[in-house]
This record gives structure tokens, C-alpha cells and sequence, in this order.
């Protein structure tokens, strides 16, 4: 008994050490995170070489941390052990995830980790300059090693996996290419009939009340009022101004989202805010406790989505929202919203119309958007189609989905800056969030007792704590479609998203059927 | 012949090798610079906990990083070889500067590096709060475990020395107390006959016009425009707002520059920005080839500090840089200086007057200040003076030298942040600064034809050359004294300094004599 207790003990120090060492890769990694901000936010033009040379130099040394062999030798050995399947449900989960991610981080040579680091630094300053001059030229050759060097990323990774499906991992873990393209054909053909039939009405709503002029400082205080009133810390987090709006987090206590500002379009600013301060809340939602460790971390990007999606669409876009919202929106713009109302307001919200930015897309075309990148960036990886002609067949998919071909690179193939940040397999996740979200706020519908009512008098406590308590304090134990499926007591589907984009936007175009 | 030339390209390789080891070294420590700039500027305020973490993540790397015992072995065999004697004068000095900083750290026990790091990140906590409180008892056992560390520190890093002077050389290397004792005595009965002849005349410069009210937007465009003008370059840098202004820099075209405002004071943010964009011109202008190794890095605190004091009161506060400036300024805040003009803006700059405050003092006065605490950390370093009886002494020397005695602690003994955040041996830099401030600008005057003239018109562009050339360029391939020395072609001396007082300050006092 007395040698069971020595080696029970001795495991759990293994355990201790292994945490130990987990949250210090944690520690330097929320390093790289700052780093990141800062590029993007506050650094001055000429730095961007340097900063390179940084970013190389942490993302090496995360990534030594991160392959340890020491450590894969604790990993190793709690795996074997009576604690990876008699222990607690958290400590079976972390020696499960931190073996699992150890593996793949190990099988990356550290050659690749620093030329992805500094490659995506340079491709990310030239997307900034080619898309400002419209320029695919500047580009191509960037995205060429870009989706070399990923491909070689994913098929060293997870060598048994489709390349696709292994970069994928890295931000939806366990989703897997055939799956994720049946739903999203599914998703698609329903979003085309819906999208139809609003062109085909002679009814819409009328936008135009959004493009009147709202003065930049007062949309300043207006948005940072909103987002503290649906829950955004600002003692833990901050709001800052960029090109390409993000969430990045800096630490436990640390969380930064970033907009852009538009005075004559409002919603730029607004559902910016809506969506980073979603992503926020749930940053600001996981456990401070096992930061840094699995049951800590977010579960997936689609379910990192799901959270904006649900505080931009689901209640930023909601009647309900707009009794609460609306007064404070006058207060802001007196001159602009003098004759209008929260019902013209939040009407105004729910127009429809194809277009080329995904970023300006209205919540029904957006998945059509991300579903073309989707089969575009899976082409490239599996060599299926050259990056030298990514510009056509991303002009073809447009005229095709969204019935509009982009008449300059700026306008289309350089408009995002993922591929050139080296996030490619990511653009799913968007769209499979917007389906968790849409799943989720059903659920949460269903749950809460007149929610409606909560969230017109500015009460969004509820919901929070629900969100809270069925998503984020549940950190990456689950993978995002068991999560999903615990939390709202229902089967992953598609459906719950095509239900709530009919019901919310048929009225508008006088399709009181589909609601 | 071949085999010479096979020792002679190892030992090229060696030293290339040696050389990129300690250019890591210098990225990671820009990191932690940008932590600490963050720290200060941005970060959300429950984030402190955490950023300490980070911070001392940070320091631990480049610590190890510094003392890595193979990067030793190259310097030991560097150091004995032919490079060291015979190699290009770059490569000289860059070997013997390696070795000296290497064994420097390398003498310091593990456990006392972060002993250092931990207490000093409580006692700055400790000092905020004691300094609002204006408790000296909340302070004193910081102090007490700082300066028992400090002692500690300066006793292992240069054994053979005194151990304040062991500290000092940490910021102004090769300084030794008995000739910076010897120069500040005789500095100290200088400054204080003209302070005694300017509070003795019936006649002084009235400040009045300096307090009106200068709205903070219209403040910060017009500093940024002077920063410009003086030459700090934007592209390469950035100007935030903080309690506490510094000049921080992250990279080698990345240097930052902060200040405060005061609606009521122009000078506060005015002289801030000069002072802090002096130190911004430094950083621009070390050599980018060299950077991270001892021929691109400052040559001392002290040098540092000319720079930023040269622009500051040698050229901010001269009449001729007003010619420039006041219809800038006037431009800026046409209702405060509606019925001033340059001359009248000058004048009110020049008032004198002994107070408590450092940071607030005037360019006079600002000197005793410093070598009181000079004078009192040496003597907590001997353990001549106890920790426990400073606030006595530091009480008595301000009654003796600026004819004030402080109310409060935090009016006294607990206004400055340094000896909590672990910088002892630091203050002397700052007079010492002065002193070659005004050595440097002589010799400056005395070399480019019509200076006054070219700031008149604001072209600084000839000024900064000079400067580039015989101190930025230089690296710290010299230590300061042979540095000012050469670049002014006279012996160091306060001579310079006390002159250059007279000369301007005497006349607003009607010290005509003293001219």
C-alpha cells in the first residue's frame, strides 16, 4: 500500500510537471500573441522587417517548448498510466490533448516552424501592399511558398490524414474534409433557394437610414457602450482600431478586439464589435484557472465563431436587441437617427444582396463567401489547382455563387488576409460556426425563460451565463460537434441555421411562409 | 600558408557565430523592451498578474540566453586569438565588449538574477500603492531587500570593485565614484552660486504665459510636428500617452517615445516629447548593421541622456529654436498665444525656482537633485546610511540643498520609481548627461557654421549629422568620457555645463556679469 501510494504520488508530480511545462509554452506563445496585436495595431511601417526576426524567434522557441522530449517522456509515460484513464475527467483530458498536440507539434521539423514564421510575416506586409495597389503579381509568388510550406505542414503533421483535413485540425480538431463538404452542399443549396426568392420579391428592406453620416469618435463611444453592455470586460481587455478587425488574446486577463470605422456605414464598426466582443466573451469566459492547459483553451474556431456569430446576428440583428440598443444609438447620433425608429432600425439591418466582400456580406450570401474558399484553398493544397490561377477560378465561383465578377484583385482574390497570415483550412470554421450559433441560440431560446424580454431591457446576464456554463467553462475537453450536441441536447445540423436565416430575414422580403 | 588560412576562417566563423548568438540574445531582450512598453501604455489593468509572468519568462531566456556557457568558450577563444589583437577595430572591440558583459552575467548566481526580477516587480507594485498612500513604512523593507540584492549584485558582477561603482557600470561603464563625487562637488557649489545670484535678483522671467490653457488634441499634434521637425522619424518610431514618459525601444526601426499631458502646462507634454525624441534620435541614429552587438548599441546612460537634454533644453529652449517654433505653436493654440510672440515664449521657459519634485524641476536646480541621491544610494550600498533612516537624510539634504523640506513621503523620499524597480547607480547618469549636453552643443556651435541660424529656420538637419557622426555612429565602442571627449576635442569637465547655465539663465535674472 505504501509503495501504491508513492507511485500514485510520483504520477501526479509527473502530472504537475507536465502542466508546469504546458502553461510556461502558454506563456510564451500569449508573447506571440502581443506580438501579433502589435503588428497589426500599433507598429511603426518600417519595424515590420524586424518584427519578423521576433515573431521567427518566439514561435522557435514555443515551438522547442513545445516539443520538449522531456516532456514527451512525462506524456509518455502519464498515457501508460492508471490517471490518463481512472483519474479525474480534466486530468484524463489534458494527458489526452497535450500527448495529442505534443505529436504533432514534434513531427514538424523546426526548419518549417521558422520559415511559416517568417514567411507569413512577409506575405502579411505584402498582401497589405499588393491589395492596395490591387496587384495579384506582387502576390502570387507569396502564396506560392505559403501553400508549399502548408502542405507540407499538414502532411507532417498528421501524416495518415488528407493534408486538407490536417491543417483543418489545427483549428477545428477532428473535422474531416467529406463530412464538412456534405453539410456545406446541403447548406448551400438551401441558401440559394432562400436567397432567390428574396431577389425574386418586389418587397425589401430599405438600408439606406445606415449610410447617413455617424461622426467616427461618437460610433467610438457608441460601440465600446454596447460592447461593455453585453458583458466585454474593458478591465480585462481592450478595443483598438485596424484594416482587418480581430480578437487576440494577450493573457488571461488580457483580451484585445480591433474594428474598423466607417462614418457614412455604420454596421462596419457596430457588428465589427458585436462579432470580436463575441469572441471576446468567450476568451474572457474560459476557466482563469487551467489557463493555458486544454481545459482552459477554446474548444475550436468554429465554436470561437459560433460565439460572435451569435452576439452579432442572432442578438445584434434581433427586434429585441434594437428596443435596448436604439436609444443608446440616438443618444450617440442625434442628427443622423432624429426621424428613425428601432423598428426602421433594425429593418434596416436585414437587407439582403450579393456581393463581392465577405467581410461586408449580409448574414444569408456570407456562407457562400466562405463555402468557395473552402473548395478553393482544399484545390491548392492537394495541387488540384495552381496558385498562378487561383484569380479565375476565384472570378468563376463568383459570377457563379454570388452572380457578381470582381473587376480588380483588391476587390477579389486579395481582399482577405488569411492565406497570406497562413491560415489555410480556417475558412470553414466560419461558416460551421455560423451553424453552432444559429443551433445554439435555439437551444438557448428553449432554455432560458423569456430571453426575448431579457435581452430588450439590455439583460444579457442570462444568456452569459448559459453561454458561460454550457460552452466556454467547457473548454476543448470536447471536440466542437459533441460539445455542440451536449449543449443543446440536439444532433449537429445545418438545419437550425437555414431555419433562423428564414424565419429572421423572410419577413423583410415578404416571405411570411418560410418564417 | 594554407593551414594559417584555415585557423584564420574558423576563427572568422567562430566569431560570426559568437556574433549571432548575441544578436539573438538582443531580439529577445527587444521583446521583453516591448513587454515593458505595453506594460505601460496598453495593457488592460488586471492584466498586471499575468504580464508579470511573461515578463519574467522573458528575462529568464535572455538571461540563459547571455550566460550560455558555449557562447563563453567562443569569446575565451576569441579573446586569445589574433582577432582580438589584429582583427578590423569593430571586431576588436566587439570581442572584448562580448567577453566583459558575459562574464559580468555570468557571475551573477541564477538565484539572485531572479530574486532581483521578483522583488523588484512587488516593490514597483509596493511603491505605486505606498507612494499614494504617502506611506514610508509600506515601503521600507522593499527597499531594505532591494539594496541588500543591489549590494549583492554589485559585489558578484565585478568582484575587484567598489561596489556602487560595480553598479553604476551596469549604466555608465568604467564611471568611478571618486571623480564623479569630485566633478558633482564641484558642479553642486557652481550651480548653487547662480541659483543664489538668480533667487537674490529682483528681476526673473514670468513663467505666467506657459499655464494658459493648451487643449490636448491641439497639443498633440503640434509635439508630434515638432518631433518631426527635429528629425524623430515616424516611420521607424511612435508617440503614445503615459504617467511616466520614457523611450523604449523594440526593434531597430522600432523606437517609442511617450509622454503626459497637462491642459494647463504646455512645457509638461513639450519638453517631455523633446526630451524623449533626443533619446529617439540616439536610437535612429545607432548603426543598423550593428544592431544587437556592441557597435550599434548606446555607449552609456550618460551619453543617452545628453542627447535627449541637448535637444531638450540646449535647443528647445533657445531662442532661436522659438523663432521656429512659436508660429507653430501660436498656429496651434491661437487663443493661448493670441498676443505672445517668440521672445516673450522664450523668456517664460527660463524661470528658476527650487521645489521637490525632480521631474518638475528646472534645468538649474534639476542637478542637485540627482546628486543628493547620488549621494544616498552610495551610502545604502556602503551600508553607511540604513535603510530605515533615508527618509531622515533624504528630508535633511533637501532643507540643506533646495531650502525645502518635503511635507509627505510622497512629496519626499517615495516620488521616484527607481530604487524599487532595482535601478541603483542610475541617478548619476542623469547629471552626467547634462554635463555632456552642454559639452557636446559647444562643441557643435563651435563646428557648424551659423547654427543658431539654421535652427532659426528650423533646420536641424546639420545639428543631427554632427551628432550622428561623433556619438550615434559610434556605438559604445568608447566609454563616455573618451567619447564626449573625442567628439568635442576637449577634456570632459562641468565647466561646459555651468557656462552654459549662465549664459542662459543669467540674463532673465539681469545677471548680465554672468553672460
Amino acid at each position: 500500500m505504501s509503495s501504491t501510494t508513492t507511485t500514485r504520488q510520483s504520477l501526479e508530480e509527473i502530472f504537475a510537471a507536465a502542466c508546469s511545462h504546458a502553461r510556461k509554452a502558454a506563456v510564451l506563445a500569449s508573447v506571440e500573441s502581443l506580438l501579433g496585436w502589435d503588428e497589426r495595431t500599433m507598429m511603426p511601417p518600417q519595424a515590420a522587417t524586424y518584427r519578423a526576426e521576433q515573431a521567427a524567434a518566439l514561435a522557435l522557441l514555443v515551438h522547442q517548448h513545445r516539443t520538449d522530449p522531456v516532456q514527451a517522456e512525462r506524456l509518455a509515460q502519464l498515457t501508460e498510466s492508471s490517471l490518463a484513464t481512472a483519474g479525474p475527467p480534466h486530468t484524463q483530458a489534458t494527458i489526452r490533448l497535450l500527448s495529442r498536440d505534443h505529436a504533432k507539434q514534434a513531427r514538424l521539423p523546426p526548419r518549417l516552424v521558422e520559415a511559416l514564421a517568417k514567411t507569413c510575416v512577409g506575405a502579411q506586409q505584402a498582401w497589405a501592399a499588393a491589395r492596395a495597389a490591387s496587384s495579384w503579381p506582387d502576390m502570387q509568388p507569396w502564396l506560392e511558398k505559403i501553400f508549399a510550406l502548408k502542405r507540407e505542414q499538414g502532411q507532417c503533421q498528421l501524416p495518415d490524414r488528407d493534408p486538407y483535413d490536417a491543417l483543418m485540425d489545427d483549428y477545428e480538431p477532428g473535422a474531416h474534409w467529406p463530412a464538412v463538404a456534405a453539410r456545406f452542399d446541403s447548406l448551400r443549396g438551401q441558401i440559394v433557394s432562400l436567397l432567390q426568392a428574396c431577389m425574386g420579391s418586389s418587397r425589401r428592406p430599405d438600408p439606406s437610414l445606415l449610410a447617413r453620416r455617424f461622426p467616427i469618435d461618437a460610433q467610438q463611444r457608441f460601440v465600446r457602450n454596447v460592447a461593455a453592455g453585453i458583458g466585454f470586460d474593458f478591465k480585462r481587455g481592450r478595443l483598438d482600431t485596424t484594416d482587418h478587425p480581430f480578437c487576440s488574446t494577450a493573457g488571461p486577463d488580457d483580451c484585445r478586439i480591433t474594428t474598423r470605422w466607417d462614418e457614412c456605414f455604420l454596421p462596419t464598426a457596430l457588428f465589427g464589435v458585436l462579432h470580436e466582443a463575441g469572441h471576446g466573451l468567450y476568451e474572457q469566459g474560459l476557466s482563469r484557472e487551467w489557463y493555458g492547459l486544454p481545459p482552459g483553451e477554446a474548444a475550436s474556431l468554429g465554436v470561437h465563431e459560433s460565439q460572435s456569430r451569435l452576439w452579432e446576428n442572432m442578438v445584434g440583428r434581433s427586434p429585441e436587441f434594437w428596443e435596448w440598443c436604439f436609444p443608446l444609438a440616438q443618444q450617440a447620433f442625434p442628427t443622423a437617427l432624429a426621424d428613425a425608429d428601432a423598428v426602421a432600425m433594425q429593418q434596416s439591418l436585414m437587407a439582403v444582396q450579393p456581393s463581392l466582400i465577405r467581410v461586408e456580406a449580409d448574414e444569408v450570401t456570407y456562407n457562400l463567401h466562405v463555402m468557395l474558399r473552402f473548395d478553393l484553398e482544399r484545390a491548392m493544397v492537394l495541387g488540384e489547382l495552381r496558385v498562378a490561377d487561383l484569380p479565375d477560378a476565384w472570378n468563376q465561383r463568383y459570377e457563379t455563387d454570388l452572380g457578381h465578377r470582381p473587376p480588380s484583385a483588391a476587390d477579389g482574390v486579395l481582399q482577405d488576409i488569411h492565406w497570406s497570415a497562413g491560415l489555410v483550412g480556417y475558412f470553414p470554421t466560419y461558416a460551421l460556426g455560423n451553424m453552432f450559433a444559429a443551433q445554439l441560440m435555439a437551444a438557448a431560446e428553449r432554455t432560458i425563460p423569456r430571453l426575448d424580454r431579457q435581452i430588450a431591457k439590455g439583460s444579457f446576464g442570462e444568456l452569459l451565463e448559459w453561454l458561460r456554463h454550457s460552452v466556454h467553462s467547457r473548454g476543448r475537453l470536447l471536440e466542437s460537434e459533441p460539445l455542440v450536441e451536449e449543449a443543446t441536447d440536439t444532433p449537429v445540423s445545418e438545419h437550425w441555421l437555414v431555419e433562423s436565416l428564414r424565419r429572421r430575414y423572410g419577413p423583410g422580403y415578404g416571405l411570411k411562409g418560410l418564417g
